[in-house]
């Protein structure tokens, strides 16, 4: 039985947080728990960009049981009039008298200002209450509030030995049911799906969520340096919007046919291949701010020596595949030392059915 | 807290059963505990082949408090003579009065005439309890004893995608200190250590056993089709005995070049390449019992390939090598349909430091 402290209280309202995961676009996702006399007072959680924040939520809960309540808040409360009015002065105003922060917001517009505001007010303020799991699961808003770029996940689904096809580039299914259910999950949880051309031409997926339940569909990015893209590929069919990202040199015909067909074409770059770091940005302006890369093995690679990636998501199958030239699901020149090799830290292990994924943050990385 | 059971007592003997892997050749490791009143009166594991069995030392141990008492034993006890007089009989005659039992006695010789005899004689007998745990404890006395075959458990360090080296070749060190002080855990616990002739000329390997303690050194074999193992091999030094295996078509003076250096040479087969079914076979008459093979990727993807690896034990480092020439942890022709690539059963994961070891068996295996 767990114990009733502030732990408790804070990993409910991350619970709640993490359930809302996805669905704040460019925002966080916040919970918090309302605290009076040892009994719940109310429960909240930020839905919506451009809806109420999570205190708000739970102070409409409460109602006058507000007064003399604590507050476990997983993000710091906002100070300043954004889309909606600032949660510190609605904590204020409803008398609340402790506050428990998670972790401080790394929105320069925030930054440490609702923490002061709220002490001002002579509220007590306890900050840093499970703070890793807090910043873990805002990781893409926290990277892209400040970069502007999208935090990327790859996520690859691969043999024991790290083949994604076999020899004869045969792949379905490697993985099983659990494990490609729990993609879907994570691809409703991402504002956007890359895949590399090779990927469009080999398998025409339709990169979207399916779950037993209504997912939210994010945008679909192809990379596809050349336009190869067929016109009836499944991509750029469905609701959700497809981005193209090209070069220059692609051929603008069928560019204006891609456009026509609803897709959105981008250019990165007059070089040979598009350029990875100018496509993020792209992305980023787009208000794209976490990306879901399923690359083949190219993509992969190239994602990760430009540094792109943020989080790896590797689903093993326990099966041994072989085959000398069977695709790798990190298809790039490769290091000459192992001492050089690239290193993923804070490694998570978690078995879905028969298969497992290895979770692990590039070191040098932004989020490593 | 643990509760006082029948499982409590057997999982004691269990831990001084494990305690003695490896030391007891090609005798299944044994441990026994006597209670009595609920106290425990009697401990013993079975410690060496041909010395005293778990119950006799425990029974020793009890004395006259074994009359009355209930022994917990991990696996059925012998009604035979063998190299010491039968357990049963000692068990009756110091007036045991209740035997629990983890697993029954897979010996042809032994095969349930145990238990027989001991109810026989009036004394209640329970079977099955912690039976899983105790059968994975002896999974090569099992094989070994029904087949005269050696467990084989293929031991591998990798990358995140498959590779034991980068594309130059560079192999020191994949994974971690706590990982490599594992395997020397595992070659302790192991009766055989089994290398390729590739390993031996590129990382020229003592094969032996470096822990912190001292430990036993298993028998080092090599399998070298040609005989091409250079006279100066570390593995031809130290105290446990070489034994490579070759082929009727090796060169003859080099053979006994080798002989005078005290390694025994086996030739299996007159083929292009060892056979390793009669190696096999070759190094369960020598009394091996269990092999811990760490090979390269030719010799792992041969061994995989006929069907001769019972358990394999793949050790991950949070590394990603790439490079299409890098060396793969199973070098074989591979499968060409997903569906049919080998697939490995009852995984478990366990982590050492940064690493982590993916633990299974092949499906279609002696021990599957």
């Amino acid at each position: 039985m767990e114990l009733l402290n502030d732990d408790y209280y804070m990993r409910l309202a991350l619970s709640m947080a993490e359930g809302a995961s996805g669905q704040t676009g460019i925002n966080p996702v916040v919970g918090c728990v309302l605290v009076k006399e040892g009994r719940i007072v109310g429960m909240g959680a930020h839905l919506k960009r451009g809806e109420g924040h999570a205190e708000v939520h739970a102070l409409n809960m409460a109602g006058e049981q507000a007064r003399g309540a604590t507050a476990y808040v997983t993000l710091e409360p906002c100070s300043h009039q954004g889309q909606t009015p600032p949660c510190c002065e609605r904590l204020i105003r409803d008398g609340v008298t402790r506050v428990v922060v998670a972790a401080v917001d790394p929105n320069p517009v925030v930054g440490g200002r609702g923490i002061e505001r709220l002490q001002e007010a002579g509220i007590e303020v306890k900050v840093g209450v499970l703070e890793a799991e807090a910043a873990s699961l805002n990781e893409a808003f926290n990277k892209f509030i400040r970069t502007g770029i999208p935090f990327v996940t790859l996520k690859t689904a691969m043999s024991l030995d790290g083949r994604i096809a076999t020899r004869t580039g045969h792949s379905r299914w490697i993985t099983g049911a659990a494990s490609r259910e729990a993609v879907h999950t994570l691809r409703h949880r991402h504002a956007g799906i890359m895949a590399g051309i090779s990927t469009v031409l080999a398998d025409d997926p339709e990169l979207s969520t399916r779950l037993s339940v209504p997912g939210l569909q994010p945008a679909k990015i192809i990379v596809d340096s050349k336009l190869r893209i067929p016109l009836t590929s499944r991509v750029l069919g469905g609701t959700a919007p497809a981005i193209i990202l090209t070069t220059q040199g692609a051929d603008k015909a069928q560019a204006e046919r891609l456009r026509e067909l609803g897709a959105e074409v981008v250019i990165c770059g007059s070089g040979e291949r598009v350029d990875l770091h100018e496509a993020m940005r792209a992305l980023g302006q787009r208000g794209i701010s976490s990306v879901l890369l399923e690359g083949g093995g190219v993509l992969n690679g190239a994602m990760l020596q430009a540094g792109l990636v943020d989080k790896a998501m590797l689903f093993y199958a326990p099966i041994i595949v072989g085959g000398e030239g069977a695709p790798s699901a990190f298809a790039f020149e490769g290091h000459e030392d192992m001492s050089s090799a690239l290193r993923l830290s804070r490694i998570e292990i978690n078995r879905f059915g028969e298969d497992w994924c290895v979770t692990g943050y590039p070191e040098g990385g932004a989020s490593a």
